[in-house]
């Protein structure tokens, strides 16, 4: 997997993908996060990336040279994918984070300021997208949770492959709560039937709790599941004996 | 403002936060932002901070005692507003950022592995919210974009005040289009409205624009709005010229 991220801060991106699972990827060589300077990139003596928006207004706008130099540069002739980070985008989610794995390569530009001159997304940008219904200060933060929502399902970059098929987004249920040692911790004991080496009852334990917990805090999601005839009988259980 | 971040990788945070708007905010002593780390608050010569899930299952999960001894050293006695970064939790939006901005105070707890020991969660956490429908390998980027979101709006923070007022999410419609110094550019010129000087129809080109976008990309948006009568005015002058 190859990502290239535009950006007026580099070092920001550098260091947060360059620690803890991410950062484990590239050493491994499964993952090539490459961050560009846009400032480079740009052609007169004072590296102005910005400029005032036509028409007036509050802020600066992001001017198409210097993008379009440092997009080109970084292309290197290919067209390569290009995904604007942008709150006019798409709001990412986990199948937009499953089709970009599925390209291999793509590149990410970070807009600042008020915004990027629409003609360089005219013409360079194959889409917009926007992390969510919140606004940042820059698209820095944005990319750094695609690329390491994207880079985390690249094979062999999770010690186990097994581990992010069963959490929350990807079964469309919540995860189930979790315990670890003590057994007792502040006089609040571990659920006994997570010790009880029994696995089946675990397994229904652990189903219960997911789907309660989307019924309970995400009707949206709860309300696009299809639960299977075991999923109905453990809520029925459940719902009988309230 | 002042936000505390508990995490496995104090510097991830610290440098992404330390740079760009966020970063002149804590200069200029608006924003008080500080990373600690979990690992530090661990009682055993290995610094250990997770062990294996009761009842099985992949990945490892966040031992309740370290948590808790760095919340409580963070804290200091008070009782701090405590958010857990967590794909079970309520969607991050727009609204939630204020609602945190208007706190003063609040403490970012950021997960890592399968989880957090649900027990630490019941004792110390107020509320749990996901960045959105995907998967991070951690908390630390949704810390971060929740800090970003809620920092800029305090006063000061960004250069004018009036710019975030005018942006996507706090009107409830997309941005319109920007664009700035060449006129013309790759033959793509600069919409002459723009260059026109007449500010009544300037506003009312960006007003069209806005909500042509909105109604095109976010129909779930367009659909909340309250349309006044010169929006409805605009958007027939527009559909009728189709």
């Amino acid at each position: 997997m190859r990502i290239d991220i535009l950006t007026l801060f580099p070092d920001m991106v550098r260091q947060a993908l360059g620690e803890s699972i991410i950062g484990r990827g590239q050493e491994f060589g499964l993952l090539q996060i490459e961050a560009h300077n846009i400032r480079d990139y740009t052609l007169d003596k004072h590296r102005r990336t910005d400029d005032y928006p036509y028409g007036g207004g509050m802020g600066m706008v992001m001017q198409c040279d210097p993008l379009y130099q440092c997009w080109q540069a970084v292309c290197g002739g290919e067209k390569v994918h290009t995904i604007l980070m942008s709150p006019q985008g798409a709001p990412f989610c986990q199948a937009k984070a499953r089709e970009l794995l599925g390209r291999g390569r793509f590149l990410l530009v970070c807009g600042h300021y008020e915004g990027v001159d629409q003609r360089f997304i005219d013409e360079c940008v194959d889409e917009e997208i926007s992390l969510g219904d919140f606004v940042l200060t820059g698209g820095e933060i944005a990319a750094m949770a695609i690329t390491d929502a994207v880079c985390r399902m690249v094979p062999g970059v999770l010690a186990d492959e097994t581990s992010f098929t069963e959490e929350s987004h990807f079964s469309g249920v919540l995860e189930y709560p979790q315990y670890t040692r003590p057994e007792v911790w502040h006089g609040r004991p571990v659920p006994p039937v997570l010790l009880s080496g029994h696995h089946k009852n675990i397994q229904a334990w652990r189903r219960l709790q997911s789907l309660l917990r989307t019924r309970e805090r995400r009707p949206d999601l709860f309300s696009q599941l299809t639960l299977s005839p075991e999923d109905e009988k453990l809520l029925a259980q459940f719902d009988g004996a309230q």
